[in-house]
């Protein structure tokens, strides 16, 4: 479809005109379109900050002015950071961002799904949550510390409030007395897909900032009189860190997303906190948007949105694409689903299994769970810590939790609680979904390429991924009946790019399948996205590589291993994960004396579409086929 | 010294006269003496929550009469863990524990250092701060969901509530509605040397935790009547968890350790947190307690204690012993010691270096520094998270922090807030204190075996251990003044079992140093704990081990490796970290196709004296020597 983008020559006229709102609007049409191209992205919240974010750059910050590397410049970051399609329209708007890199949201070379210093204008990485006032705190402290002018501005979510850490950051903060460090909340009362109050109510937030020794205001996020008030009570001072508790509306300025209204069409759930809308929900949004603006400026100029690149990404999804591999369609097929009706299977099996949650239960496909036990399902809210030893007591007493959250987080965020319980020598099934490189557009706050390194040194944690629907049922059937201890279940999140047609047999530990025979060499994958690209290699190079499906990702038979690998002069690994860590090292502790080389996600993970991010990383089957041929060549030369 | 524990028949006579503050007394003698006989322990906060625990288990729950296994029974449990001495002395008192045990604290196949529950009567392991209330809320909701009857205890500490943890508890306990929870913080005021208000004010407590929604009360913590009558009040119910402030003072019951005299005594610094009092202390303190129990039992009998592993226990610290093994003395080497004078040296010419802390300034050694520098000190208290994310922005403002923590915390809990900063491209220097296995007595809470792991698979993080005083001032220079990214420097805590050789060189990324000639085999190790095993090993084994200190445990300079590993046969490594994830791992990725046998800690790892949890995992220098040369006769008959 036909896109246009507000140019900045446009932006420019509006602010002469000196209103903020209309600016605000602006933006948001940018940002929508940004997120439309991309195919995905953050719009509910960037639509509810965007007042905010415009007001402080056109009104209240000096940023703009002294430049993004200017010592004394104010400081200004989103700690929630899924709503930077929202800021990266105002640094368009502000000149920092080109058009062009607008139009390059979430693809390799362009704008991270979340923020990263990396692109002009982004002042902290974010998009783990939490961790924004800590950091803020961290600089106003160094301003202060080096004598510096300017102040620090966090803007946090609501629903992300319920992470802990704030609270230490809120704490030292208001101990170090930095009265040159604001928080501003955006208090639009909704975290994810549903209210913050049906999650988990974050109760009187003024009196528990307060109580944190915090100075605290509280307003209409969408005033832009009342936010001057604000920001003029706060410059006028005191020692105390301040915070507003700005009241906003998700998906400001778009009627039918702004969240009043989505909620009651949706049945209670919020449908734009993530995604781009379809082409009809795209074009009512951008003419309601472009409407209102020409209200004040009857002659909006709108520029067409023009390049080759644009219907380029959809083929990037699975579509055939002009090139050397043609790829096949992405399937239906996802394993968290699979993953989601299991479990619920076992319950009905199972009265002892109980589901937890930190506010991801649609993405981790457990909202059928919540929906049919809801006395067994566990809300958490956005705190995996807590959400960890909460299970550690439950298990104790004669519970079977199984702990649900994206692997980023949870292997991560979590870990040492993770410890904690698996010290005690009870048995809970943690499910790591969104583990691996792709999908590769939300950027490294989200992909995992660490998750198995994390867990992987525990004594009692099995560490598996399947690779297809069939394999998920098994191994969880596997983990909740047989496992004597902790498993780990590694779960991609995105549709599986082919069927991955593993052979139905009995749960064997340790012991992998084949998938397709070779002479050669033995290339082990795991996951249906790895599984996909080491077929794919296997495909090009014919007969020539043997490919494991290898769920096991820290404990291997080893006699099953050593009769399997026997034949062949060469051994791969392709995973998504870091070659530090993961599969490839269990394979060379096991096979102790024999070469194994591993392709794994080197550096740090790309963003992009998931072929670019593969590409990137050199684990597309194309990119595999030719560092597998590479290798087979020098082997037989030397 | 002759020492004497309270026969629990006295006891139980001291129980029949209905004086609980005469049994929390006599449980503080034991404590005592056991604390002494371990030669470390935490006295301080074990006698300030003394009475609280005495009540809870004499007067309040139903723990003791219906069994620590009983569904229905009320759960207790201490978050801090750090006061388990006086548990045990309590569950000694009970009959739980019979005195045989209770004089084997620290000692393998005796009690943990920290609540394990593989110890009768223990409900939850601790000893990491900030995660018993998320597990009593999980204890709790399970008890409501099954139905079961009891309610869930948890005792905190007062600094401990800086975790930010705590808060995800609070706010997920009162949105469950969980009435049948009760939090006890032992408001002692104090957090391990120094009073809260100077390491990071808590502010209004009782206003927080209403603003948290739970019910709050408060009252002196040593006052029986007082304490029966605010449970009273709890049971009478409500669903709203509750908390009580039980005001205590630290050291509670021996005047000279009670905290208002002891923290005059000390210029400011409270010494009896941790650590076993000399014969001079424990003689005042013992009779002290001894004198105002014959107030009220003046026929009190005390038992000697007498067996022969009393002198054993100093002899596993480094005395020559009988056996076949004769250990050299331990040495006044600390490299932790030399850290600390090397930040100092370093802060002259680097004006960018700031120092962090969580609360473990004396131990990380970097108190001098505080005292030297005290406007680039930066005190985070007990929040790891906020430590981490506040050097991120620090880090991006001009500043260089060096982050203090110990391993076990700081590489785990931590990790994701590492993850986002390294992501950010900044350089960090996090100074992992207490890596290893050694000192064993704390147990598996504070040693360190994973952090290698859960580091090693970032992209910009070289991890690395100095074997002496001279490498550690070396690697810490290299890291502030040339490394190009983050370093993870890993410190022993305890003093080095001998001072290691290691010819100084300039430092040489990569590559480790020859410590010993041999000539059957390679045996790299890192730190002056296993460099000293692997010294010991190589002494009994003449002329047949190459000995290489190699601190690098990430990065290998692969020419040299090849070059040193190529006339040997057998190539072993030692390591005080778990078999995953380490430099075995490391190792192999290098030298792909050679086998590498990797000695490291297996399983849990274990509590006790050095030397015994060295020789359970098989890693004292006499097992290290046979096990060794048990491969080298398998492979010379293979």
């Amino acid at each position: 479809m036909e896109l246009t983008l507000i140019p900045r020559e446009e932006l420019e006229r509006a602010r002469a005109l000196g209103e903020l709102g209309l600016l605000a609007d602006m933006c948001r049409a940018n940002a929508l379109v940004a997120v439309k191209r991309a195919g995905s992205g953050h719009l509910g919240s960037s639509f509810s900050a965007m007042d905010v974010v415009v007001h402080l750059f056109y009104a209240e910050l000096n940023t703009a002015e002294l430049g993004f590397e200017h010592p004394d410049r104010d400081v200004y970051f989103s700690s929630k950071g899924h709503d930077v399609p929202g800021l990266y329209a105002v640094l368009h708007a502000l000149g920092v961002l080109p058009p062009e890199r607008l139009l390059k949201l979430r693809r390799l070379g362009g704008l991270d799904g979340h923020p990263d210093v990396g692109i002009p204008g982004i002042e902290a990485n974010s998009g783990s949550l939490g961790m924004g006032i800590s950091k803020g705190r961290g600089i106003a402290w160094a301003k202060r510390h080096l004598g510096r002018g300017g102040r620090v501005v966090v803007l946090t979510g609501d629903g992300e409030l319920q992470e802990g850490q704030n609270f230490e950051g809120l704490q030292a903060a208001a101990a170090h007395a930095l009265g040159n460090l604001w928080v501003i909340v955006d208090r639009n009362e909704l975290q994810s897909d549903k209210p913050t109050d049906e999650i988990l109510a974050l109760g009187d937030l003024e009196t528990k900032l307060r109580a944190f020794g915090w100075h605290v205001a509280s307003c209409d996020g969408h005033d832009h009189a009342a936010l001057a008030r604000v920001f003029a009570e706060f410059r006028s001072g005191g020692d105390a860190p301040k915070v507003l508790l700005a009241n906003t509306i998700k998906g400001k300025g778009v009627s039918f997303m702004e969240h009043p209204r989505a909620l009651a069409e949706g049945s209670g759930t919020y449908r734009w906190h993530a995604g781009a809308p379809d082409d009809d929900a795209f074009g009512r949004a951008y003419d309601e948007l472009v409407e209102r603006i020409r209200v004040r400026m009857p002659d909006l100029r709108l520029e067409p949105v023009r390049d080759a690149e644009a219907d380029q990404i959809y083929s990037l999804e699975g579509e055939p694409e002009s090139g050397a591999a043609v790829r096949p369609k992405v399937t239906d097929e996802y394993v968290a689903e699979a993953y989601g009706e299991a479990l619920l299977e076992l319950a009905e099996r199972h009265p002892e299994l109980v589901v937890l949650d930190a506010d991801l239960a649609s993405d981790c496909r457990i909202r059928p769970f919540e929906l049919a036990h809801p006395d067994r399902f566990h809300e958490s809210g956005i705190a995996e810590q807590d959400m960890v030893s909460a299970a550690a007591g439950m298990a104790r007493h004669g519970l079977l939790p199984v702990v649900n959250s994206f692997a980023a987080f949870l292997a991560s965020r979590a870990n040492e609680q993770i410890y904690n319980q698996a010290s005690e020598q009870t048995k809970v099934v943690y499910a790591l979904h969104y583990a691996g490189l792709i999908p590769a557009g939300p950027g490294k706050s989200h992909q995992s390429i660490r998750d198995v390194s994390l867990l992987g040194a525990l004594p009692n944690m099995v560490v598996v991924q399947p690779g297809n629907s069939a394999e998920t049922r098994a191994l969880l059937r596997w983990a909740v009946e047989e496992a004597a201890g902790n498993v780990a279940l590694r779960l991609a999140i995105g549709p599986s790019p082919r069927r991955i047609d593993v052979p139905e047999t009995e749960v064997a530990p340790g012991r992998g399948t084949t998938l397709h025979e070779g002479t050669d060499a033995v290339l082990f994958a795991y996951g249906p996205v790895m599984l996909h690209e080491a077929l794919t290699a296997a495909e090009s190079l014919p007969g020539r590589l043997q490919v494991i499906d290898m769920p096991w990702l820290n404990r291997i038979d080893v006699h099953w291993l050593s009769e399997l690998v026997e034949p062949f002069g060469e051994l791969f690994v392709v995973e998504d994960h870091s070659p530090v860590g993961a599969l490839g090292d269990t394979l060379r502790r096991a096979l102790d004396g024999r070469a194994v080389t591993v392709f794994g996600v080197e550096g740090w993970p790309a963003c992009g579409a998931p072929l670019e991010a593969l590409r990137y990383h050199g684990l597309d089957g194309s990119s595999l086929a030719d560092r597998i041929a590479l290798a087979l060549r020098a082997r037989a030369t030397s």
